[in-house]
């Protein structure tokens, strides 16, 4: 078997094309979804991450404001910030890039974000409401991965999902994704015995992990789906997965490759979520409930 | 193997006593725990439930207010009752039973609790934290399956916990607190294949299914410890779990007996959760700061 790859720049392509479409309806209705994107400091990374974010909002046609901060403000400065869009009706998503300086408390920024506004979907109502199986806003990554198995009609009921890794924004999201689709779902984490075990009985497989090709063939059941979290640099300084690709394409049915993969999904996801919310407005204006 | 029985009624004893003292230490600080029980119409299995809370709570020297109110009453006006409620400082906890009338949306209601007052831990809120790892309120059914693992010194890192039931108030929040507590968690359900096989790989089986003895012996791995969550009535009227009792006790080293396992928890872990959010309340006057 060879796997077939499950292309992520192009479905994002896709989806950006229809996400302009529901831009230029929403434009037509009066309403210019608009997203804000708070920097503080100067870590280079992160000015990478807002620059491509605010490119790929532009070709939508979604409006971006980008606020930089200085490395110095206080928390109680950056929550003013954070208040003053969750107050700005025209503001449809806020999404304050991370790390931030060591004298914020991350969590108490993020979690003053309005819910309605949390177009990262890290918010713990909303993380609530996903476990709950009543989705009101959506981590991105996961939310992206899920794009695929739509897609390629991978069908998800009754699959046994094996996730590696148990993070906040990916592994534990992800799980309430699958489960709430109907696949049985088994997470596992740096503490988990004999995990070569688990990974051999996954249907689908999903490495988010952060280790350098940590996952290997022998890990893998024949036909499996395999989703590769990872983005990491191995010993010669190139860019791998979580999965040894050359390997596992030998033996998985799809697998998503690094890069090109589960990456592009997820600044499309935050696209999609800032599209969505602006939608919501214009339903709740018209007397619609929507609850996404 | 004979199954050695977790004694819910003698552990919820055990608690209660120690709660009893928590109380007095409130006491002579100048707070008196207070838990409001809002009863809507007239079913008599709730009836029942209230009692026994009220009881329960007698015992401990946890005041109780029952609110009863008549089964035609507006979500307008029950919503009224627990905004009074939250706002209501002497007042530590606010349960509503369920269920509740068809005129009333029920999610409407228990979310519009004060997640500080969340006796139950249904709040999206709360449960966001939870599935965060960053517990501020706990459903109180898994929260009391954990008591029997720290008493019985049952170590669950690295266990493999195998979850049969994805249900909010038990099988998604019980996945979380094992997953907080560095077990490998597999949740399965009613879309699950071959589910003996995975129930055969637990090291804690956690059965939530609401039917009649669906476990059997051979659904069990050998010294496995078995938590029988179900309260169900058989051809013959008598309550029986969802576990086989008489066949499992063969083959598991641990088992919840029904009834006198996992239900006497239920109630004790109400109580315990309304004792700490009232301890909560004091530690903010002194300035210190709890997140349980």
């Amino acid at each position: 078997m060879v796997a077939k790859l499950l292309d992520g720049k192009k479905l994002a392509m896709e989806i950006r094309t229809h996400l302009k479409q529901r831009v230029q309806e929403l434009k037509q209705k009066g309403v210019t979804p608009k997203l804000v994107v708070i920097l503080v400091g100067n870590d280079s990374a992160s000015r990478i991450y807002v620059r491509n974010k605010h490119r790929a909002a532009q070709k939508i046609g979604i409006e971006t404001k980008d606020i930089e901060l200085p490395q110095e403000i206080t928390e109680n400065e950056l929550l003013a910030y954070v208040k003053k869009y969750n107050e700005d009706d025209s503001v449809h998503g806020i999404l304050v890039q991370l790390p931030l300086p060591a004298q914020i408390n991350a969590e108490k920024i993020t979690h003053a974000i309005a819910p309605a506004k949390d177009v990262d979907g890290f918010h713990p109502v909303n993380i609530g409401h996903l476990f709950m199986n009543d989705p009101h806003a959506l981590p991105c990554t996961p939310h992206g991965i899920m794009q695929f198995f739509k897609k390629y009609n991978i069908s998800l009921m009754g699959k046994h999902a094996v996730i590696v890794g148990r993070s906040n924004i990916v592994g534990r999201p992800m799980a309430a994704m699958m489960l709430n689709n109907d696949a049985t779902v088994t997470i596992t984490h740096s503490k988990t015995k004999n995990l070569s075990e688990l990974t051999r009985q996954a249907d689908i497989l999903i490495a988010a992990i952060g280790q350098a090709e940590f996952i290997k063939k022998t890990d893998v059941k024949p036909g499996a789906v395999v989703i590769d979290v990872g983005m990491n640099r191995n010993d010669k300084g190139k860019l791998v997965g979580d999965v040894d690709q050359k390997e596992v394409a030998e033996v998985a049915s799809y697998l998503t490759p690094v890069p090109g993969g589960v990456g592009p999904m997820t600044i499309a996801m935050l696209m999609e979520q800032t599209v969505k919310f602006a939608e919501r407005g214009v339903q709740n204006v018209d007397g619609e409930v929507s609850n996404g």
